[in-house]
């Protein structure tokens, strides 16, 4: 009787052959263009993941797509086009620094690509492609350095996905979190006091990560301490007091209530309440500047800043390409090697 | 508007408080019991795996409800019956022994677990209560020396379910295959050896493996390799010649090709051919002894081997609680919990 086809067939290969070591960095993904007609597909994508937007399939996939891609698509695709790279997609081309960064500062043996959550290279491509050169140990590291269930655990499950298909099933080992990574908080703090030295410092610096809905944290989700915490090792490191920064939560999507304080609420608070006129805004939960930081922050939120009394707005640029972020990512990456790779690093 | 529980509710917990390592041990699994009653829900949940069974299932689920299962319980618990031991189900009682002997050997902040693929503890229920003691960094060994995805893959994909559920998933490391890993090399070798010294050698050693369909193989599954290469490295520190082992697979099920040699023919042929009077038998792939070691081995392929002329048969047991093999399970977790655990071992 016919085998169904519920997993892969694969070339007839032993482990012997297929004992290679192998990363899989993996980000959110980008359209190809900013265009509507690329865009659909990956906010499609992206906001029918249950990992995002949890809300029964019946309800939500109707007014998703013809209410709220149609509606946004042509919102969206315009914003991309004001902070797209000559190269392309800012996410697309910074994450494909970071993957020649972390080659050039690992042994050539150890074989890297990266995957997005909604857009191409996918998990399933990626792992192909690692299979094909004899990876069989995977080391899986969310470009995402706080968790949260809608980005790291979303990254991760497009990973388990392509397992449970596998018939000579990889050996996995995942990273859910760097959040206090003393590289990755030490490249934050350079990043910042480099930036500072240069243009001058703010009255505050505004730690703003991605927000996610208040319910996914109520339900348990950590996200939210871990951005603290972040936060404040960063200023420990700086040597900043409590007064002299502020974390808060941006990219509010929808009705329902999310994370507070709400960046956007800030930049009208700030000036217009407070009396901060210089704001200093990084965005360490992104380590690639993307649309949520180049043109929610940089340019719509500057604005807003702007509007509502600010004097002096400036936006830190993410890690990118960083020599300390890519030590930082290689260390990560070698520590969580360990015992795969036997030879000295 | 009320989420979707796609998502476990979790204790609300950070990182800090949920950072503890943990280990799973996972294994095949036993019916509660020695009866038919016991067996039926054990044994559909076994054979309804796709990854065990590769028949679609609308063919399949109404054969092995109506057919397959009414028709071997009963053979099956009387089996079971020969070889259950005053503590319960063999395969039960070394899987907590191997769990105990880790405990000792490891410190006592890493927690250990173990799970059955088939029965409980499941990989959900293991899983918990490694959460519950703040463990959000598991490692995943499933007790399968060689991989077949049908074992080591089924295991895993118990525990890759799990985590798609998680809303707070744990980090997670696995281990598909420890066949040639020099401790497990080298308890098997003593264990033949002071078997063999005590009760003398045979003519030859049998080294019968489980055995998976030949399709299976074919599309892909590099089990039958592996199996191959353990027999090697064995063979070769007790200083075997090719003449004095032979390798085989046992447990064929359902009418299709599986693996060859297979062992039940080996104990018609060996001695009725060959003129192999004395033999000596060994299960590597099996790191506990169970129905398919002393039910099928010991007892139905001794009486088989005498059939057919044999005059001598010995059943090595499998490592069990052998000292040798904990230490050697106590050096491959250690081995793959190294940057998790960062104080000397």
């Amino acid at each position: 009787m016919k085998l169904l086809d519920t997993f892969n067939t694969e070339p007839h290969i032993t482990f012997e052959q297929q004992n290679k070591v192998g990363i899989l960095l993996m980000n959110l993904g980008t359209p190809e263009r900013p265009t509507p007609e690329s865009l659909s597909p990956y906010l499609r994508r992206f906001l029918s993941d249950r990992r995002v937007v949890e809300l029964p399939g019946f309800l939500w996939k109707p007014l998703l797509r013809f209410a709220v891609i149609p509606l946004r698509a042509k919102h969206v695709a315009e914003n991309y086009g004001r902070v797209w790279l000559n190269e392309g997609s800012p996410l697309k081309v910074f994450t494909e620094r970071q993957c020649e960064g972390l080659r050039q500062r690992l042994p050539d043996n150890i074989y890297i690509e990266y995957a997005m959550s909604y857009s191409e290279p996918f998990a399933s491509q990626a792992l192909a492609k690692l299979k094909a050169n004899g990876v069989g140990r995977v080391l899986v590291l969310p470009l995402y350095p706080q968790y949260a269930a809608s980005s790291t655990g979303a990254a991760v499950d497009k990973v388990l996905n392509v397992l449970l298909k596998q018939r000579n099933q990889m050996s996995l080992r995942t990273v859910s979190r760097f959040y206090d990574h003393e590289g990755y908080i030490k490249a934050l703090a350079a990043q910042i006091r480099n930036y500072r030295a240069e243009h001058g410092a703010g009255e505050m610096l505004m730690f703003s990560f991605h927000g996610i809905p208040q319910m996914q944290h109520d339900k348990g989700d950590p996200y939210p301490h871990e951005c603290r915490k972040t936060a404040q090792l960063v200023a420990a490191e700086l040597g900043l007091g409590e007064q002299d920064y502020t974390v808060s939560f941006q990219s509010q999507f929808g009705k329902g209530k999310w994370l507070k304080p709400s960046t956007q609420d800030l930049f009208v608070s700030l000036p217009k309440k407070d009396k901060i006129k210089k704001l200093d805004v990084v965005c360490p939960g992104f380590v690639s500047d993307c649309l949520e930081t180049m043109e929610e922050i940089a340019i719509a939120g500057r604005e807003e800043f702007f509007a509502n009394g600010g004097e002096q707005f400036h936006y830190i640029p993410c890690l990118n390409d960083h020599p300390l972020w890519l030590d930082a990512l290689a260390d990560l990456a070698k520590d969580n090697l360990q015992s795969w790779v036997s030879y000295s690093l």
